[in-house]
């Protein structure tokens, strides 16, 4: 390791972004970017040549996508994240969210710093060893709708367990509401899979939805382990991806987590602002250790393309240091008669997660279920 | 009260969403907003009236903007929102987030549903108090560049202090980095802050930056104040207004916060989706109980044009219950030629943030303190 001033290491990370305005600006808001991001300060008056040669952001590469969109490559010292998923997506994107026209499109983040996350505890092998399900697609549905009972939810929850559903989570609207308090559901719902696998043989999981306020996400979390839950609903946009980070890695917790994409539409849904939705959906997901990343499939009640959704299973599964991949969770307004395509897209390292469309394709809720399972068999 | 179905109070909180695309989608796409941000489940499938008349949103009002562009008010339970913040951002915007077109324009939240959030503890007034300033803006500036150690930053927060700033804030990309630690940098600002208070006879506050992953961000606010921090500065894109919420109605912090924009961006750069940004610089920041708001001022690093910032600062100072009234920080490439200017806008209920542009003025950081000070007095 070279002598470095500041304690650095040398090591940096590289973020693109991509820059949509006229070619001739396009170095100096690079340029401003770099300091940006860093020391936001006047760099003329920064008397440190240390901090202007390694803290300050520098441009690696600059990519011409036509005459009005560029992508620029720009490196900071690892040192400058703490280590840490917040302060890293500050150093990202903090301040530069609130510029125009530029697009987080890619990271590349060196072994160095990944080594501070630990990522999905289980990830796609984990998941699929406490399930016991070998090969095929999991299979996956919601508790619904709003404004049923703790009691009604169980029932339901029984039902779609003696099915053959792998993973039972809350809809991601189930909160703590005074209709159905999350300490009533959650270990009713946690019982009647309970029951149910013990009739079936299987192994379902329930997922209850812990998003609260503040550490109270932790203490749902815990409470939800506590009372037989075996899996996690978090919805990272809303209590920070630090937050879910926390969630799996307690030891004390340690069950997987499903990531679910409320208000993260605001990252994805410009062209020229936000983030790539494989950044989000994918790298932020692993980063922040959901061991399932629940995104909009093409062709539903969403707009998402088929490539993006394509961009987000390749971001679950690529290499990232030691994150594990983990499983691409297409849905929103999916059916039954969609499975044969999804896998055929997906292929069957996929979690086919069908909320409504469960209950739509026949009145029997239980034959709807086994014919879920028959399908992803097939 | 009457008699309703599932305990509900029958009182409900109102959203305004700015659809954009064809007039002849609008109703439908409203309708869509208000199934998909409470059942999310097929209407035709609910077989309960009470969840079918109350539980899913409501259209109160369709407004043309222009053919292309229309407002809608959509009604929901206060239930819902479970009261509680986390989940109120979810019935907001959850799901809809992730549809194009779709943007946020007002929020109407009923004393009911606002008695659930304490708001910022200080507001305006309880600001002043602490700081003893009765009618001028207040001035507060950053303590920078990222690379300084706790000691260089300590000297420089000593000499902004005496120069009589109000209010010494982190950068907030100083966190809890190797090269100046969390647990050193805090300590020594605040101790530098309490000597210059003794030499200068004024009440100046040193506002750390206590954004980190998790709980983490509990963690540092109250080892910032036992050290003797006045001030907190918290990112809330980063780690979730519902935790910043929770600092600040912390009884053993009890220290005023200044929320700072970092990753919001997001929800506010297009025109046609995320939120506007009256509603998250403004409204999102006092529920979250952030004494100041800083954004950026038209005319510096930053793009918001002066109508867009006069709208936060609208909402700033709008009523909201018994929900405190809080200071707009206009911010970003700030300068002291500005302060006339900025005055006249913004009026003296205003806390002038000058960072770089503070030492730019001239050599003698010192003088440029007192000349900032004797500008928001004159």
């Amino acid at each position: 390791m070279s002598q470095l001033p500041l304690g650095l290491s040398g090591e940096r990370f590289r973020v693109t972004y991509q820059l949509a305005g006229p070619a001739e600006d396009v170095e100096s808001r690079a340029q401003e970017i770099c300091v940006e991001q860093t020391v936001e300060f006047p760099p003329h008056l920064i008397h440190s040549d240390a901090i202007k040669t390694y803290i300050i952001g520098r441009i690696e590469e600059i990519r011409a996508i036509n005459p009005e969109l560029h992508e620029v490559v720009i490196s900071y010292a690892v040192e400058t994240s703490g280590f840490e998923l917040t302060q890293l997506l500050n150093v990202l994107f903090g301040n530069t969210s609130l510029q125009p026209g530029v697009r987080i499109t890619d990271l590349e983040l060196p072994s160095r710093l990944l080594q501070a996350f630990k990522g999905p505890r289980f990830g796609q092998q984990g998941l699929r060893a406490i399930l016991g399900v070998e090969r095929r697609p999991l299979l996956c549905t919601a508790i619904k709708p709003m404004g049923l009972s703790p009691k009604e939810l169980a029932e339901l929850t029984y039902t779609l367990a003696l099915g053959g559903i792998d993973i039972i989570k809350d809809d991601h609207g189930l909160a703590d509401q005074p209709f159905c308090p999350f300490r009533e559901r959650v270990p009713r719902c946690a019982e009647a899979v309970a029951k149910a696998n013990q009739a079936s043989g299987l192994r379902c999981v329930y997922a209850p939805n812990v998003s609260a306020s503040g550490e109270q996400a932790l203490l749902n979390a815990r409470f939800a382990r506590e009372v037989g839950a075996g899996a996690l609903l978090i919805a990272p946009g809303l209590v920070s991806f630090g937050m879910m980070q926390q969630i799996a890695e307690d030891d004390t917790i340690a069950l997987p987590i499903l990531g679910h994409p409320a208000l993260l539409g605001s990252f994805t849904a410009s062209t020229t602002e936000g983030m790539n939705h494989a950044v989000v959906f994918g790298s932020l997901m692993r980063l922040g250790g959901a061991d399932a990343s629940i995104f909009p499939n093409y062709g539903g009640r969403f707009s998402f393309s088929r490539q993006v959704c394509e961009s987000i299973a390749a971001a679950c599964n690529q290499p990232l240091g030691h994150i594990k991949p983990i499983f691409p969770t297409p849905a929103g307004g999916m059916t039954l008669a969609r499975v044969p395509e999804m896998r055929a897209v997906y292929g069957d390292e996929v979690i086919l997660l069908i909320g409504g469309g469960l209950h739509s394709a026949s009145p029997d809720l239980l034959a709807n279920c086994r014919r879920f399972r028959e399908m992803a068999m097939a």
